[in-house]
């Protein structure tokens, strides 16, 4: 098994279309952390590092009540540090089916508000200077 | 206080707009559990009931992994009566701040596809015998 595996949970592997529209922040006890390179909001998804999940209820129970504290410690998070009007949480998968849960903090100002983010407009990438920063300011304030 | 409050756990009442779009279906042990009169979708909206609840990490702790299970059981009832490509699931509340919980059934034919349903065309209501079917379908499938 490559070490790569043991270090993920055995099997699990980061669906390519989220390791490209995102850079990691930190594994929590279930789920790996990642941030959305987006700077029109920010923006966490989190993906169960499980292998072949796709709903939510394909989860063992206790994996599903895990992904609830850490959504919830994400939502927490974001509200807490940034200006924020509401969280916005989601798991849809429409286009990529391996489960993720979208965490983002909304702006009654933003671009697609009130509607949904996802499909609207077009990403505005972080600067390096800036990416590290908000990553650096998240990191620490998310408890598993 | 009047029944309504102590049957609903003292103080909760839903927001007249989630009343409106939707047929209740049951109470599970948390939450209402709503029927959303759009055709396009089998869809449900579970909607905790606590007063001055909006956001997931408003909710007590054990109301969080509650939640969870209701969530999961939603999403595993429609999954299962309903042809399915994906279980959608979204907490928005950009428009109704009360905290709901949207579950929903998306085929790869529906108008929506890949996007999310919200803000996407016109609800589509049931007739009154398809919507009392339906409901009648849900109901005994969903445990708490």
């Amino acid at each position: 098994m490559p070490s790569s595996d043991a270090a993920t949970g055995g099997g699990f592997t980061l669906h390519p279309r989220l390791a490209a529209d995102t850079y990691p922040i930190k594994d929590l006890a279930l789920s790996q952390v990642l941030f959305m390179n987006d700077s029109r909001y920010p923006w966490l998804v989190l993906v169960p590092m499980r292998p072949d999940i796709i709903e939510v209820h394909d989860l063992a129970e206790a994996d599903q009540l895990q992904l609830m504290t850490e959504i919830s410690a994400a939502s927490k998070t974001l509200a807490t540090l940034f200006e924020t009007d509401k969280i916005n949480v989601g798991a849809l998968g429409n286009i990529v089916p391996q489960l993720h849960v979208h965490v983002l903090s909304r702006r009654r100002t933003d671009e697609a508000w009130p509607g949904p983010v996802w499909g609207v407009g077009k990403t505005i990438p972080y600067s390096d200077a800036e990416r590290i920063q908000t990553i650096k300011k998240i990191a620490p304030a998310l408890e598993p």
